[in-house]
């Protein structure tokens, strides 16, 4: 079933241990619609500056994202530059320049507006409220946020997420938001403000899913190497939300499947390891879904007992 | 098939966020011991001083565990104290007094030499390594170790751990001791020094079981108050040691069932979650056999997908 994604689509300078790249597409909007693009039809709403290259319009469309909400604005694109850590825990923003994106105004197309699958990018939440008003018939809705909108932009992200069926966030997000140290009370803490569903990435420690009455938890995968763990996070998101639009599965109103939903979870980290194979988006111009279900079986190899 | 354990006995002096205990019961053999009793008959050797108290040996006889071994030294126990900060996730020590334990020579009661399983807690390596020479038809031996007889006593330690079937020792000791830090990596390294088998805790992360053909990995347990962490990767020792031998596996020379190696890593996890449930060793007055099931089958739920 069709999925409408929402957020930034950027050009991203990234320094890790194996090397660096200059300028290369990136943007959680970007992840999230590429890793989605393997399981089911995906369409991209976001805003791009007079730079973005045909290259890059061409690697979307090639794996089939619909692009009539990719808005081309006067100016240039969003771009970010961030070094990481030896370890790769940390990371350290060098730039960062709104450019376009700072007068980012999301509007849907008509024809996506009845679309059932909507999943939004971290963005200031009064524009992620501002999405949700102009679907109609959405039958799951679910998104990011971060640091930076729980502190400053509390009450309205309290609005926004109220209406969602899930919220995917890190572990330090959580606790942040929850403002409870405790995993599983802040889980039930945010269950509380409105969500159905609760997913915290926890980067190499893997994810957790939460509902009232269960919870699911994943490794993350072994990779012998981390190249570059950019989008990691938007990947899973894509994997996650991808699955769950490719079964048509609901979130709200009713009973869940919960294997589903775990499977749900384990696609995401999927996702989330492959990205981190190569720089940037670059993994995903060779995977195929044959991968990705390879890798799926193996999660259970190593998980089962 | 019975089990001997090797390691400490202290007295601990603990702070957490939850609350302060002066001197209650302590030690990595402590701690192996009582949650290994759970799956298997259990054996101690370690030493006490004179102030070592009547209601302590009655709880570890309590358990059934096999207090021949327990020398009674002139002297004060040893004693450690420490304190927790706010997250539990590091810990500050604030007293560490040897004593008895300063001067412990194991010395196997002739009774246990022949005793198919062997836990080593973490002691000097050539004391380890002495232990493993007084027994005979051992089936099964594995052991604890810690960041200084890594960077201080390396070869002695190489020698030691290459006659074991298992070294267990949490994420930062497996980094230290293969120079590498990509855990996968590192436990290539490790394997290369002689165990079959790797485990690594990563305390609420979980843990990782690696052998040369395959790997397991375990999300932590999700409480929702952590009282005490002090004991549960000891805990954790004796739950995977206790369980491998209750079913009489094996782990060198030949094949192995991985399924069963898994639930042994499911079962030292459920240990070491009911651990931290109360301060020191006082979970294990009033923990069943029956509950530590229910939990292993919780770990089943929240982990099948």
């Amino acid at each position: 079933m069709s999925l409408v994604v929402v957020g930034s689509v950027a050009y991203d300078g990234i320094e890790t241990p194996h090397g660096r790249v200059e300028r290369t597409l990136g943007g959680a909007a970007t992840y999230i619609a590429l890793a989605a693009s393997y399981f089911t039809p995906v369409n991209v709403v976001a805003v791009v500056g007079e730079d973005f290259e045909e290259a890059d319009y061409d690697l979307l469309a090639g794996r089939g994202i619909g692009l009539d909400g990719l808005e081309r604005a006067p100016g240039k694109t969003f771009y970010w530059s961030g070094v990481y850590s030896h370890d790769m825990n940390e990371r350290t923003t060098l730039r960062t320049d709104l450019n376009v994106f700072a007068g980012f105004d999301p509007k849907i197309p008509p024809g996506y507006r009845a679309m059932p699958y909507l999943m939004l990018g971290n963005i200031q939440p009064e524009l992620q409220r501002s999405v949700r008003a102009q679907m109609n018939g959405v039958r799951l809705i679910g998104g990011d946020t971060m640091n930076y909108w729980i502190s400053d932009y509390r009450e309205e992200l309290l609005r926004t997420i109220a209406e969602w069926n899930f919220l995917l966030i890190n572990d330090s997000e959580a606790r942040q938001l929850s403002g409870v140290y405790n995993l599983r009370k802040a889980a039930a803490a945010i269950l509380d403000m409105g969500p159905d569903t609760l997913v915290i990435k926890r980067g190499e420690h893997g994810a957790m899913l939460f509902r009232r009455d269960s919870h699911f938890m994943a490794p993350g995968y072994l990779l012998e190497d981390v190249f570059d763990p950019t989008g990691a996070g938007d990947c899973f998101a894509g994997g996650f939300t991808g699955y769950l639009a490719e079964r048509g599965l609901r979130l709200g109103g009713g009973p869940v499947d919960r294997r589903e939903l775990a499977r749900a979870v384990i696609y995401g980290s999927v996702m989330g390891s492959f990205c981190c194979e190569r720089f940037g988006v670059d993994r995903f111009r060779t995977l195929t879904r044959e991968e990705i279900d390879r890798r799926f079986a193996e999660f259970r190899e190593f998980t089962e007992f």
